[in-house]
């Protein structure tokens, strides 16, 4: 069993990585964390509440970072256009959800709960990476006591989604990306490259819906606004960008990677951007020598990674 | 017949485009400017000057920049390991060449035959981009008054070549490529993307000398520690890169292009690093917007660009 610390920021495709994570039979669900991004993280935290409650998801919610790690940054609008205005594709979601929070910041409950379970915890972080970078800040020797982490972030041989070299989640917060990318822990960085391309269509989704339980259908109806969103880029579906990132969890053979040390730019144009120095190729002295490898995705079996979520979402 | 004013740096690669230019039948070369880059300008004006005299060239030759736009910016080590310690592969060039300089510096020249030459002159620059940025700066109405643009420098879709973004004439010197890429002219940018995949073998050209005047055997002689160098990257050959610029100038069919504003990162860990917008894809208001679109290079006919360069080679 794979024990999961989720942080993330629901969110539409947040949602769907949380419902295949919640039912995937290999993976032991262990704490959400949250984080401002698709909406601020009041309403990430409100969402999460209330998709534990809807689809009995046991484990805690911690609520984490409401801005950038570098107070400086200032904080653009929300992507209301993508997420809807409440973060859930403007399905009906009661103001405030009943259901009590871990007492703790996300970044305390990740410290904890790695320290709890030395060399078993694996961080999938699909939002900014705040918490997860507050987390390394208040206690470094975490880098070494997690099993790894699987981030959902950045773009390298593909154009940005927020810039023409950024990617939201990694622009959102640079700074804190740039620390959690070169901390001596193993991390699978799965961008653009492979998320851009691992599509499911609005028909694939809404027959998982007609063959699954109430989860099923909620997920299906918080994903419509989405996939309305995507019409300019696909067909008549969504980009599970997050649901990618669970998957590599438990079948990291779908993807195809490289290593190198990667660094994130903090600002100028290129503000967000992830650049790899992949192993191997040599350069003069630089910005990257003497960083840990990550593991870069550079491409996806698409159709099974697909399918790996329809068959977890359809196990009630 | 185009009117080219080569800006350039000899420079290996720089030699066989000059003589390219000198012999291409459709080309007339009116002009050769010398900057700083693969050596010191110093040494670059003296190669420009001894390879006027053994190929008869009858252009004038003005000196340019010795240093970047910006003087703040560091100059690094030449790079020797290149070009040689002469920046013509260490083939015997005598320390000084008898033949006048035009009085006039790299930028003023090219002011002065733009005006000449009003709607006609194509500046083909292969080196750092400070003469045209200079240029520009002391006189913007030349960006309405030449033809167009080639540079070879840059990189899109691939990996750089000095650092794992960046490529050597947009590294050294980001500011001026900056001001080039959005002035109000066309720019065809010839980088790393096509000029990486287009190699000459060391027997391909040992074939052209073999048949060639002394040029050619000259040419042949002093691209050899250039062909060494490249034992990392290629089989057993050299990146023409320079010539594929000046190929462009007559033989754009060869080449696939995409259209955008470009933009330059100038400082952090992407400096030099040169960044498309595409034209037709949309991001958040930025700092590409309302640029003029330059034509950058993604692909190229390898062979005929290769044949190209040898059947005006072997024109005597």
């Amino acid at each position: 069993m794979h024990k999961v610390i989720y942080d993330t920021d629901p969110g539409v495709d947040d949602a769907m990585a949380l419902l295949f994570l919640h039912r995937h039979p290999e993976i032991d669900l262990i704490g959400i964390t949250t984080v401002f991004g698709n909406a601020s993280v009041e309403t990430t935290t409100r969402n999460a509440l209330f998709l534990k409650r809807e689809w009995n998801i046991p484990a805690p919610v911690a609520k984490g970072a409401s801005v950038t790690i570098d107070p400086e940054r200032r904080e653009g609008a929300w992507p209301t256009f993508v997420h809807g205005e409440n973060g859930l594709g403007n399905i009906k979601v009661p103001e405030t959800i009943d259901l009590p929070l871990d007492p703790r910041p996300a970044h305390r409950f990740i410290i904890d709960t790695v320290r709890a379970n030395p060399g078993e915890v694996r961080l999938v972080a699909v939002g900014r990476m705040t918490n997860l970078a507050m987390a390394l800040k208040q206690d470094p020797e975490i880098a070494g006591l997690v099993k790894d982490v699987v981030i959902m972030g950045g773009n390298f041989y593909v154009p940005g989604n927020v810039s023409p070299v950024a990617e939201a989640n990694i622009h959102g917060d640079p700074e804190a990306a740039d620390i959690v990318l070169t901390a001596p822990w193993r991390v699978a960085v799965i961008g653009l490259d492979v998320t851009a391309i691992t599509t499911m269509s609005r028909s694939y989704l809404a027959d998982v819906a007609a063959r699954g339980d109430s989860a099923a259908k909620l997920l299906n109806d918080l994903s419509q606004d989405y996939i309305d969103f995507y019409k300019h880029a696909v067909e008549d579906g969504m980009m599970v960008h997050d649901s990618c990132a669970c998957v590599y969890v438990v079948a990291p053979e779908l993807f195809s990677t490289i290593l190198g040390p990667v660094r994130v730019v903090c600002g100028g144009i290129a503000d967000g951007q992830t650049i790899v120095k992949p192993d191997g190729r040599h350069f003069p002295p630089g910005n990257w020598d003497g960083l840990p490898s990550q593991v870069v995705c550079t491409g996806i079996d698409s159709e099974r990674v697909i399918n790996l979520i329809r068959d977890a979402v359809l196990r009630a």
